[in-house]
Parts: C-alpha cells; structure tokens; sequence
C-alpha cells in the first residue's frame, strides 16, 4: 500500500465487528473521498459517544443523564421490570415502543463455557432494586438461547424470597417466518405456549 | 433513543457505504465497549488519513509523498502506463504483485447518462504524460462494463498520434467461476480472446 496512513486506518476500521479486510478498505477510500471536515465531524462523534454516554447506575442503560431517562420518566410504569441480556435488546424493545415499564441490563448471560458465571453479572443490583418493593413483576427476555435460558433459571430461583411475579416472554414462531424450515426446538416451544383463540 | 450522542453517531456512520442503520447501531455499541483511547486512536487516523494521505500529480495514485512511490520507483518499467478508472483498481492490481509499470487513475468512466464526459476524467495529464515520449506501451485496464469499454474505445481514439503500443487486458472467464453460470457476453468475450494452448 502506498501510505502508512492508509494502512494503519484500514487495520484499525478491520477490528470493528462484521468489517472484514475487503470493507476496511473501501471505508477508506470512501473518507478519502469526503471533506476533511466531514471525516473530522465523524470522528468527533465517535469520541463524543465515548466521552458523554455512561450506564445508568439503576438499570445499566446508556445514558448521558443520571438515571437515565426511562428510569426518570415518571410516565411509566414502576411496578414492572424486564431483565435484557445486553443494552442492544433494551433498544430493540423501546424501538417497539410497546413497553412502558422498567428495564435491567444484565450485561451478559450465563456461559459456563465462557468463563461467565452469574457474579459477572448486575443481579445482585437487580436484587437491590427488588428489596425497595415497588417492583410487583419482573418480565425474563433473555435471549432464547442455552445461555440465556439457564441465566432465566439462575434469576427466577434468585427472585423466589421476593413476593414478585415472574413471567417470561414467549418463545414461538417469528411472524412472517416459515412454519416448514422451523426448527424443532422452537415448535415445539410454539406448541407448549399455545393460547386460547 | 437514550442518548443524543449516540443517535448522532449511527446517522453518522449509516452514510458510509454498505453501513446500514443495523449496521451503524451495533458498531455504535461496540464502540461503547472499546477504552475511549482506543476510540480516539480510530477517530485520529481517520483524521490523519485526511491530511496526509494526497494525489500524486503525475498518476493520481494515493500519496503520501510527492510523486507516490510507484512513480519515484526507478526499478519499475516507465514505458508502460497502466490506465485503470479508480484508485481500487490500481490496489487491486498492486496487491498482485505482478505488473511493475506505472499507472494512470482516471478517477470515473465515460458515463453520459451520469454526467459524466470524457472531460471530467483525468485525460490530459494522461496525454501530457505521453508527450514526454518516455512511454511505449498503455495497457487499458478500464473496467468491463459499458461505460469502461465506452472509456477504453474514447482513449484508443486520442492515443492514435502518438507512436505508442496500444493493449487492453483480457475480458474472459474469472477463474475458479462455473463455465455454465457465466453470462453470453462473458462467454462470447472468452470465445473471442482464446489463445493458442
């Protein structure tokens, strides 16, 4: 390659998740192609993130206000609490716009195999939240994964001293998806969650 | 979205190319992730790529110094001139390893319906290049599209004065391709450019 500079952006750029080599390189000949000012904003931008997003010493959302602005909307409801594996599920769930309760992000879910064991996650703050007693259901939407199913079973034994109910979000076919190519585990999921119609 | 700062960022990144909104939102989050200092190092060399990375004012090729390496290399061949559309294709091509003459980039390909006329490439330095008289052969590297061969037929035309070696590289099957997917056009090129084995 020509310039140091260049290669260096394109090594850097190949770190971030789903940018392979190819897409490393025609991101940057594509700033190259930009305005200096208009690389400098985004790069201004990227340390802004950095600089002003913090988590939410409640619910561990990002924030750039203290607690963050679900916890502070006095709007929504405080009596409910869904417990996320990772903040991008939050956001997934505020994108419906159909949840008006609280949240708490776990940061993780329980991976033997990964070494990630349930200290190294934030329940033991979940479990302080419970202790205020305002909380009269915890929602579980941990990822319908192993993991995310044995960190659903860890928190529901942990929630059994709390009077509390606990639900869990229902595991079933995706709408729009094809019954046909469905795997066997979410079918039959599908089937044991079936509802009066 | 919770954070202004982070809205601004995934719009930001959402206008690179093949960054969609999902895209910009998880290299958002992953970001979030990074030490700040590793964000800041990301967001510096997109800067520095800007200020120092310019064109060389001879071939158009990406420079730090002036003229690129390529051209200030005196064990390459300079009596040949590789005319190629983009500044990729040039990458393409020294990422082979193969071709040791030096390079024309005519930044776009002869496009009526874009706009873009014969005027608007970097056509005159090429022939500036030529009257210099050092050159003996330019191998047309356009592109294999309709506006690469509309390019390659514009400049065979202006080259005809001058006493050099016209050639354009092979149109034909890619290798490792499927002889029965491949495209009339593709095929009927391959069939015209065969060779004697």
């Amino acid at each position: 390659m020509a310039s140091e500079a260049i290669e260096k952006l394109i090594v850097a750029l190949n770190r971030l998740p789903g940018i392979g080599a190819k897409s490393a390189r025609r991101l940057t000949l594509e700033m190259l192609t930009w305005d200096t000012d208009e690389v400098r904003e985004l790069a201004d931008l990227m340390v802004d993130v950095k600089t002003r997003v913090r988590r939410c010493s409640i619910c561990f959302n990002l924030t750039e206000i203290e607690p963050c602005s679900v916890c502070s909307d006095t709007r929504r409801d405080r009596s409910s609490v869904m417990v996320i594996d990772f903040i991008g599920d939050l956001l997934a769930f505020e994108r419906t716009g159909l949840y008006r309760g609280l949240y708490h992000v776990l940061d993780g879910r329980i991976s033997p195999l990964d070494g990630i064991g349930p200290e190294d996650l934030n329940i033991s703050q979940l479990l302080h939240r419970l202790r205020q007693g305002e909380i009269r259901e915890v929602i579980l939407a941990n990822g319908p994964t192993v993991e995310g199913d044995a960190t659903a079973q860890y928190l529901s034994q942990c929630l059994t001293p709390f009077e509390v109910s606990v639900t869990q979000i229902a595991r079933g076919l995706p709408v729009g998806s094809d019954l046909a190519l469905a795997d066997q585990v979410t079918l039959s999921r599908a089937l044991e969650g079936r509802r009066e119609y």
